[in-house]
């Protein structure tokens, strides 16, 4: 385990270097090679008792400002007399957060820190803050799984990207075939947030380690209908939902199913989704009970006013509902925005009908920690 | 081909709304559950006749520009009416770049891009002119390969992320062996950023489904030795040539042919890399021709006094490295400021002492416009 995670940033003094650095030149080999004078800072740190501090240059800024879901709200920080602003805070309670610094009212990703949000509506940094007992999502050494960035064509969308996690071992047993989760992101995240901010493999490879989950392949589809739908709104917008259905259904799972050694029945299917992509995985699965035996949704994002609409297929008959699936899961954090539509409009609905679901309720709103919370807690109940 | 690269941003009324966005919170899912006013701009556009416009909301700030590699200059944008600020310019040469805004002095990426430039000291976004024939780095429909991001763990630096990009028909030929290029970074580069930025990945896919390039397994691994070396400097400097060199044959090379069907000869191995990694691909290959018989630099970082240390595999006899290298091919671009160490000082001394190799000048400077160029000339030398 590091406890310090250190990200240097040099500051320099020639104009035209940096003006070369701007554009997305090698950096330190030119910096060497044309003698350019260098102070150097780490732009953030997490000391052993998780204090953290960060940096960032702005020597013309008139306020800096930590904005994070670290804190309860933003935190001030202060310029040092080279024009690096800075702050310590905490302690912070261990987990993965994204971070960003509110320059003059601009929001800046940390340029010291490579780990970014991936994200098609804001740039934010990852803070990787260990504690002294790893995680579920810490980077353990046991075996690992591979994330593997896979192209296919789409008939209606064209070429698409998506991420496939197959579980340690995979490669070394050309015989044996593993059910499949898939996991869909938010609304404006990307195929790569739910590895790079929701660390999905290395929960896994830590379950499966400790015998707590089924070896199962992970797919991790980009959830936007683009370019047919515009990177706007929701991806459980009706639209969206129309398009994504052709691509998921005819395209993808094909694809997959064709490409790895998949249990191509429903009692081997799981799928599951935060937010935009957790109503796109309710609907999905609810309306596609011959497909899938698990339905999980992560703070879904549903309407009150879709409630009846999105969940047509289950709403027919609750009772085959109940007996079909093997596990309706759904889970929100009891600050998050979607909480009262999920608690008071959908559940309710749900127990009228006799739908028989999980509930599970995390402190916390609609965050990427909570949804490490919430994989790592159903992972553990797929495919038993 | 897709012509427009369009990608919507929405600026809010609901100042709480926006600090949860700028949280990481999925975007659209809340502007929809809260009912948030929206207004939408595209932030990236590209006409057919390679116009780019770009958008970047601050009302507040006296004065953004674009910095990229696309034009000469930074490009001034204007303020509308809604506080977005625009620029339009162009024609654009077909290629991938690098661009960020420079906002009153500080650089930000574009947040409605999710196409980020993988780097440790800088954030820049990559956008796509694609024009109107397909480049050799384009997302063409051939056969894919696959790149496999894959976790080992180093006796020196502890877990390690290297990305793995095997050929179109690997997976599907359990008995058939590849040759292996090793493909290095620069130096405040990361692992990802031979694909995300160089498309090592694409340009393989197409030059091998065109018959022009072999078959090959392309290795990218972090190149710095962190966290025994911190992440300043560039990545030739002697510490950390020296102790990524123990992770890079002690552990990574033995992980490699461990988990992947390679050709373990000196024939079947080539390795290459950019700017400080090409200081690195140099010193690896030529002090171990063993190993390897093609060595390639992309505007290799090397500084003359560095030259007879880190060539002495190759110094001390000429006529035998002449012999065991089938390929040892360097490549800058006129305006890089590597060029003049490279064309003045060191090819002079390879000259002096009659060793050979292919010199490679483009136009252009230190970029991965040219780092592109490189890799889709280079690949098609190798392995025959």
């Amino acid at each position: 385990m590091k406890h310090i995670n250190k990200t240097a940033v040099r500051s320099f003094a020639k104009s035209a270097l940096v003006g070369m650095l701007c554009l997305g030149t090698s950096f330190s080999a030119l910096a060497q090679a044309m003698g350019g004078a260098a102070t150097l800072f780490i732009s953030n740190e997490v000391s052993k008792d998780n204090m953290v501090t960060l940096r960032f240059n702005a020597p013309k800024a008139n306020d800096v400002k930590v904005v994070t879901q670290m804190t309860k709200s933003p935190v001030q920080m202060k310029k040092n007399d080279k024009g690096v602003w800075e702050a310590t805070f905490g302690p912070v309670k261990p987990d993965m957060y994204p971070y960003a610094f509110n320059v003059d009212g601009i929001q800046v990703a940390d340029p010291g820190n490579s780990n970014i949000f991936p994200n098609e509506n804001f740039q934010n940094s990852v803070l990787d803050v260990q504690g002294a007992t790893p995680l579920i999502h810490a980077i353990k050494n046991v075996p690992h799984g591979i994330v593997s960035y896979r192209n296919y064509t789409s008939k209606e969308l064209g070429a698409r990207q998506v991420l496939v996690y197959t579980p340690p071992g995979y490669e070394n047993n050309p015989s044996k075939k593993y059910p499949v989760l898939y996991l869909l992101h938010g609304s404006s995240d990307t195929e790569e947030t739910w590895t790079k901010v929701g660390r999905a493999n290395f929960i896994l490879d830590n379950l499966i380690s400790e015998g707590k989950a089924k070896e199962m392949i992970i797919v991790m589809p980009y959830g936007r209908a683009y370019p047919t739908i515009t990177k706007t709104g929701s991806l459980r917008d009706w639209p969206n939902l129309q398009e994504f259905k052709k691509d998921f259904f005819g395209n993808l799972m094909p694809f997959i199913e064709k490409n790895y050694r998949t249990i191509n029945e429903k009692d081997s299917r799981a799928i599951a989704g935060f937010s935009g992509g957790g109503g796109t995985s309710l609907y999905f699965g609810l309306n596609n009970q011959d497909k899938f035996s698990y339905v999980v949704g992560f703070a879904p994002g549903m309407l009150k006013n879709e409630i009846d609409r999105n969940n047509a297929g289950a709403f027919e008959n609750p009772e085959k509902t109940n007996k079909q699936l093997k596990l309706f899961w759904i889970g929100v954090g009891t600050e998050d925005p979607t909480y009262g539509t999920i608690k008071n409009d959908y559940m309710t609905v749900l127990d009228a009908k006799k739908i028989k679901y999980e509930s599970f309720f995390s402190d916390g709103g609609h965050t990427w920690m909570n949804c490490k919370l919430f994989l790592s807690t159903v992972a553990q109940k797929l495919f038993k």
